[in-house]
């Protein structure tokens, strides 16, 4: 019960903000109408959720039998329409925004994974798609290359989350601290990667004169 | 019975024009082998639908369970591959097919998705995402952006066609007058886009300047 | 019981062949990190896999419930990551593995469909969709035409030896011999494919001066 409050708190949150952080970085690479914005912002805020609820088998997803989940994609969606051309000041806010939804997803991800019956180890692959995998859909929508596969520390904060808060399940009860601390474990390590632009070791880094 | 002998007529119908049509536009933009236009003919034609029915749950998809859709879909993408490069009389008869497959997949999913359970409004998405889903799974695979992204009006009768058929359903008793009524609507919408070029309002009409 | 075990078997050695090829692929187009490569590897290891679980409805898949699959395609992905640039005698060996994994898994995938109900054709479409499908996705992924629309015979080979499988299929029991005819019918093609250069007839090659 109070987990499932949890992730449905956790998950409504990291929706609107992935929405308005998905249509805003779309809409910053490709020239949209609304129904694109509308649909990149939804594709970022709920495709990572429909995904993972179709690999574990809870069909139909989340987002379609919870209303909520279609109508704050859809609402966050529009305020970035709205807002379109964000201000320098509010960069920063997005790019916190999109850490909050990687944390807030990879948390809730796993957690809903293990109340599906799968072992640790998937749920946290889980844990880790739920988090990336609406942007990396968004992104191959719109012909860019994944921020996964190039990006800053991406994926990496979003499996150390998941992995946290999964190795904190006692008992097989779901807790509250768990997912607290797993999701900031993954968000400090997110900005962090973003202040300090760490990067994952790349193959080309021990490779200088590679055509 | 009656509604699933009409989605069914609807169905095989849209499966048609949709190969036809996707086979068509795939093989203008990439140079295909005939696998490549079979591939692409299929995936535009049950794409959709098979998207639809994973979501809601209708495992195998219709695709894999009755054989005339696969069917269907092959024998259109092949007709493509032969004809090719169409005269230029056709091509006002293929952008009508494309329209009329739209029409016939946003109502045959919506009802589809009714029938399995889902609400009005997951119901109208669902539709939606029949009807634009198999062709936006195209474009993806020749690095296309998607129509629906940016083009003339194409998800929004789609949606509206849906929506109507759905707001006819009496007594959750599906019926025929409902599914001719919102097909006849998206189509009379698509056909009017087309004909008068009318797009969706983007976020940079509202902006001059952004580099 | 024998069949699974030669399923597995078949699934491990094409999941192993699959993440190499499909990571060092994916490293030659495209500056990735270490997360990019082993998501690649693993995508086009097991998302064929995963894509037929989801559509034969064997929900969670194979790869979330059977912790060798996910392992064996990480290990391949670390060890393609760490050769990185292949020395030349080693590109023969990438091809052949690759042909080894479709093979693999045209027979693995078909074989899985029929188990779960699916009647001989859709098997023999979800044993091809197995073979290709990973490989589809990292393309799509990293912004490539899929080899499957352009390339050489790929998807025919994966048709044709799923469908020698499934024909070998006697009194609905799966067997041995099916398997490895299949498999081996699949890996000819596909090395003549390659040796002698042999294409699928492609629509243009009928058409000179197309724009």
């Amino acid at each position: 019960m109070t987990v499932t409050a949890v992730v449905l708190a956790l998950d409504l949150l990291g929706i609107f903000a992935f929405a308005v952080n998905g249509a805003l970085t779309a809409a910053r690479k490709v020239r949209l109408d609304i129904v694109g914005i509308l649909t990149l912002g939804m594709v970022t805020a709920v495709g990572g959720g429909m995904l993972r609820d179709v690999l574990i088998g809870a069909i139909p997803p989340l987002a379609f039998t919870y209303w909520p989940y279609l109508a704050v994609a859809a609402a966050g969606s529009m305020i970035a329409f709205f807002i379109s051309r964000p201000p320098r000041f509010l960069n920063r806010a997005i790019l916190v925004l999109d850490a909050a939804g990687l944390s807030l997803f990879c948390v809730a991800g796993a957690y809903r994974a293990l109340n599906f019956g799968l072992d640790p180890g998937p749920a946290i692959v889980l844990g880790a798609v739920t988090a990336v995998g609406g942007g990396t859909i968004r992104d191959m929508m719109i012909r860019e290359v994944p921020t996964i596969l190039v990006g800053e520390l991406y994926a990496i904060p979003a499996l150390v989350g998941a992995a946290v808060a999964v190795a904190m399940v006692q008992d097989e009860v779901l807790g509250v601290p768990g997912a607290v601390i797993g999701a900031l474990v993954c968000f400090g390590i997110r900005i962090a990667a973003i202040r300090y632009r760490l990067n994952a070791p790349t193959a080309r880094t021990r490779l200088d004169g590679l055509s």
